[in-house]
């Protein structure tokens, strides 16, 4: 299997490269060296003479992909061998739902749910189908500036189990710590936005799901990392396609898998590997994170969504001194190559996601623009 | 938006080229000039400076890139204006249940199916979960060799649905005619694997799914063509997002849909509009199976699984006179560039797929190989 080529971001300096800053909070940016070898590898795979769309999910050229693709994860990640690794289809969206479904017995049940944003809440929606669900604590009556204080959680007796969103993706909140439950009922984590972007304890949670296409791959796919004993005891009188042991019990390939976006997750976590694994991917975030975050803090035009201890590393929020300035400001951005920084219309303003493969090159130019804007007569 | 370049299957003869016969069920191969523009467009779509991958799910680049497919998708497949068209996750599979569970109101209800495989009995399977099923026929009792005869017909009274499956990939049969039923209950289809090889006539179907992965995408995405009335028809009281009415009603995009697998579809599309459309598509894939049929009829060594009025220009089952000479036959075929020929295991032998984009030459390349294989001294 052809490895990813560099520990680089980007393939190239910016200024001989036909690329922009592209800011998207999701689908979003991928590495360059994992584009490169896309674009070969779709035409012909490991010169099989098939390009990777076109292999079967049950031939040998998937096979090897696959296989790699879960070793590579599980290596990167750290995650212990209790746990299994699987892919699913239908967004985190179909998650909200399948969690109750499987693990949810009687209706009188209850579930522990933070809400900390548009994520959670979808899913405490859609766990109120299953159980009655207790929130846990939540930041709505502050539009979702910050994760609720510890002093403000009401936890109840014996919950199903605790949900949380890892990171607001929207709002531009993180979590700093796994919150832990009095009962040690099972954790699931929705990590769909800081899934892989630095070390994780995975022991400490039972099941935690993410889309690929923040920090991992394409939109299409959902990784499923979940204790076996949990997903062994999930319900069995569900459609086939619903229940998790399906898909962990087939290793991703009860029916025909999303093979593209696999394989790209696959060389996503290669090339993680030769970036020297989540540990220097934290530094980098972090150091990106910082350039911003600094710059805001010193800024008297620009104002963050997000209380300070509360911020997150992969999605940043904030906002000029009115609504006209921040539209000019989009505008004038992405005539500079800076794209896709309008905000989410729940918190207005901008949004500048910082994924794993966002190079710290656009972080400064993002800078250096605010500066000039900033300065701008208005 | 960039149209795809030639009317033609591959971009350059087989001599000149490093890919191989591709005769996998699924995922299938793809046109040529499709993936070309693939690889350019994964690096830098229009121009945008962001490649396809990366672009927001609602930012303008994407916004075409949907809205186009599905112009091209109605005016190819002449699909009429009070159909929606849209796009799903979970593959055919997960259609299996949520056909009974959208449509569905009451355990007691029955719902008619026909039993022509693997496909149709996973439907059967699936929708017993919800109500009770009517097996109008069968062919399980000669391995799916037919589609089953009319007389042996046996409808119920007044069924929820109708549902059957066009084309049988595994087994190779291929219904000639929609079936109809006395009660006018609504049609579903399962057309994934012929579903754009040929004219169809929408307006006798209520509801059809294909599975993109045949002949018109890669895996992971499920194109679904319905009668808007029955769409708004669903039940209610679902989870969001296992409603048709959710992807329907969002024009596909309620969550972050597969973007790339939509971009195929699209590309594909505009391939089969420059190919001449689907009754130019109809003529090539009958020219191409009938020169394997032809020939399969001719030969006293080689033999069919299916019976003569009941065969998938799709999917093409043979075998050789014995199971050592079929593994020879895989292996040698591999060697001479012929790839994926090796059948099922419910019917053993060999299964050759035959889907759009693949080429003529390679029909002819495979015949030759049959003569020179059948006059070897085994």
């Amino acid at each position: 299997m052809t490895t990813v080529a560099a520990p680089t971001i980007h393939s190239a300096g910016k200024a001989a490269s036909d690329r922009v800053y592209n800011f998207s909070a999701g689908p979003g940016v991928l590495p360059e060296p994992v584009l490169r070898q896309a674009q070969q590898d779709i035409w012909n795979i490991q010169n099989s003479g098939v390009g990777i769309l076109e292999h079967s999910h049950r031939g040998p050229v998937f096979d090897k992909v696959l296989a790699e693709c879960i070793d590579d994860l599980r290596e990167v990640g750290n995650i212990p061998a209790d746990y299994d690794i699987f892919f699913v289809q239908g967004g985190a969206s179909s998650q909200c739902f399948m969690v109750p479904m499987n693990f949810i017995r009687d209706k009188a049940q209850t579930a522990d749910y933070f809400n900390t944003g548009k994520w959670a809440s979808d899913s405490i929606k859609e766990a109120k189908l299953f159980c009655n669900v207790n929130v846990v604590a939540s930041s709505e009556a502050t539009n979702h500036d910050r994760i609720p204080a510890r002093d403000s959680w009401k936890f109840s007796n014996n919950p199903a189990y605790l949900h949380f969103t890892s990171n607001n993706t929207i709002f531009g909140t993180q979590w700093k710590a796994i919150p832990t439950h009095p009962s040690n009922c099972p954790i699931v984590c929705d990590m769909s936005s800081d899934f892989f972007s630095k070390p994780t304890d995975f022991s400490r949670y039972d099941l935690v799901y993410a889309g690929a296409q923040k920090n991992l791959g394409p939109s299409g796919v959902v990784l499923v990392v979940a204790k076996k004993s949990l997903i062994d005891s999930g319900r069995d009188d569900l459609p086939t396609m619903l229940k998790y042991k399906t898909h962990a019990r087939n290793e991703s390939r009860y029916n025909t898998p999303p093979t593209f976006a696999i394989y790209l997750v696959g060389q996503t976590a290669k090339w993680l590997k030769s970036f020297g694994g989540l540990k220097a991917m934290q530094a980098y975030n972090e150091e990106k994170a910082a350039i911003l975050y600094d710059y805001l803090d010193r800024s008297s035009f620009y104002r963050g969504h997000v209380q300070k201890d509360s911020r997150s590393l992969m999605n940043v929020t904030f906002k000029c001194p009115t609504e006209e300035l921040d539209k000019k400001f989009c505008k004038e951005a992405e005539k500079a190559g800076l794209d896709a920084l309008k905000g989410h219309r729940s918190t207005g303003g901008m949004r500048a996601s910082l994924y794993n493969a966002f190079p710290i090159e656009g972080v400064r130019a993002l800078v250096d623009f605010m500066k000039r804007f900033e300065s701008q007569k208005h």
